[in-house]
């Protein structure tokens, strides 16, 4: 199937061919819901909601500040625009059915690139939550790449674990990686870019030899989507996902539940040793990557004390007071988290 | 409260004040739905689907292809971005529900600008679809303001209106204006232009004053949402939101329903005559306007003969074929519709 029109293919625009033509071919490579009832063709999705109620959560990727096209492949992007709006619904407890993707790019943008996205959507919801797929979509003309992810969720019956719930005495665990996203990201910065401090994909293919886990933590995360219904079947009394990094996520459920969250070295050091181990070159930074990167989205979540559901380690106890202390103490001071007005610097790309 | 303080809040941008700030000043403004059971606070919403199923569209505005600063007012953008989404779950003869509203900006706009957008999606949905509310958002940095609308409905218990049910000897029937956004597109681009053809707000409030409907029906659209379940209640075959115009749009149900939509001329002279009478200067076009005009968003629909539901009026017959014709000819051969990748020209903004 690599004959001369193929190559041809791969050199369409979204201009050349437009905007009819170009779903015609992404529209068959996206995965399709089990619990679609009516998908495209007419104005709207129908999706099957059993619980009588609906999880949603709404995302956008943009060009720029959240991710660069220096390092994301078009297959990334989709598989990381998948994976972080799966995390947002496992975080309440709720099995992901369905999501909405709306695509906004540039005219020359091939229509290869966006079958590719399709493709990396299509493979993250297979790997991460099968039976998930894309019931609707919208595709827009813009000078800036925009992936803009809404996506869906079912409580089976269950109540949705909120931020606020945890009480004195639970317990403190989490599903997933700590660290290692952020630890893909600080490679990334340090070693694929220009003399200017530019995203430069030259670098690349060595990094991703170099080291794998990280650089696809962060490109491509596979935070662990079924964890959260467990979390929910388990007793979980607060969750969130990790997006903006371990000490901030956890002052959100402290703040919203009204009490303190100490969390122990000890058990965040095999998260230490994995980044290390990743990465020599970051053996100074990973204790800090562990407490302040984002963008794994695992889960971190409360339990009363007993037995963690399955994909669970302990990682601290809930106690009276507010905020969040490591080993009792205040956590070390580095830069909390990521304000996308504040954080991003579009002169560095 | 236009005290002195009130005067710099105007002059504060995204980028000055930084995302959670920007928020805690956008959220309150924002309408509440009825339906919603858990609200902004968790990584996701929780919406009832008390019919069992959920009706979900989206849809991208983007600066640029799809709106202009120039001319739009950041009331006017929030007002279209709901009115249009909502248009959709009425197409399918559902009830509106809920939205979630994801926004990437320049770290350049102020608050003030997202406080009035707000406010246009908070009267919008007053307005169309009372109870409908925002239960969800994203705010982003972006040298491209884009506005990502997802909104969903309820059956309650009905069946989906689809675009494929139309038959031979139906009524075909249209709910709300024509051709009137479009007539309001054809002054601001004759008239709120500048020498080089770009657009230009300085003539807009003269604009504004001799053509209220048209430029109204183009900036800030008010489709009849209330009509979308009177259709299905009274019986809809096929029903679509004329968002590309009436002739593309009847093409969209003739193709999908196997069967040709005829239309009637004589019908359509109301609404040819109120778009000669909001504009003299559109006496040439009008025809034209109200066959090919699109973002009216007015709903159009087949049912079998007998009474129409209240707001809907006679506009054709559903004939065997395939195609549309007008007075049972061709229609005249006039641009169809709108390519988001081939209609925007970025030089003329």
């Amino acid at each position: 199937m690599n004959g001369p029109e193929d190559a041809a293919a791969t050199l369409d625009t979204l201009q050349a061919v437009g905007e009819t033509a170009a779903l015609r071919r992404i529209l068959p490579r996206l995965p399709a819901a089990d619990l679609q009832l009516l998908g495209p063709g007419d104005d709207a999705a129908v999706v099957a909601a059993p619980d009588g109620r609906t999880v949603i959560s709404t995302d956008l990727l943009v060009h720029g500040p959240d991710f660069r096209l220096a390092w994301s492949s078009p297959f990334d992007l989709g598989w990381k625009a998948a994976a972080t709006n799966l995390a947002d619904i496992a975080a309440m407890g709720a099995a992901p059915t369905a999501l909405v993707v709306a695509l906004a790019a540039p005219g020359e943008t091939a229509v290869a690139f966006l079958e590719q996205l399709a493709d990396g959507l299509r493979e993250a919801c297979a790997a991460l939550a099968p039976g998930v797929g894309v019931v609707g979509g919208d595709l827009s003309a813009s000078p800036t790449l925009t992936i803009a992810v809404t996506v869906f969720g079912d409580l089976g019956g269950g109540a949705a674990v909120r931020r606020s719930g945890a009480r004195p005495g639970d317990v403190v665990a989490v599903a997933g990686p700590l660290g290692r996203a952020a630890a893909g990201l600080r490679l990334l910065f340090g070693s694929a870019v220009d003399g200017e401090g530019r995203p430069d994909p030259a670098a690349l293919p060595a990094l991703r030899e170099r080291h794998p886990e990280l650089i696809r933590a962060q490109l491509a995360p596979a935070p662990p989507i079924p964890s959260g219904v467990l979390a929910m079947q388990g007793g979980a009394t607060a969750m969130i996902d990790i997006s903006d990094g371990l000490l901030l996520d956890a002052s959100r459920i402290a703040e919203a539940s009204g009490v303190s969250l100490d969390l122990s070295s000890a058990a965040l050091e095999p998260d230490v040793e994995a980044v290390r181990n990743g990465a020599r070159e970051l053996v100074a930074e990973a204790t800090a990557l562990v407490l302040t990167g984002g963008e794994d989205h695992s889960l971190l979540a409360t339990f009363p004390p007993g037995e963690l559901p399955d994909g669970f380690r302990r990682i601290g106890v809930v106690r009276n007071g507010v905020g969040v202390s490591v080993d009792g103490a205040e956590p070390p001071r580095i830069a909390l988290g990521w304000d996308s007005f504040e954080g991003w610097n579009r002169e560095r790309g």
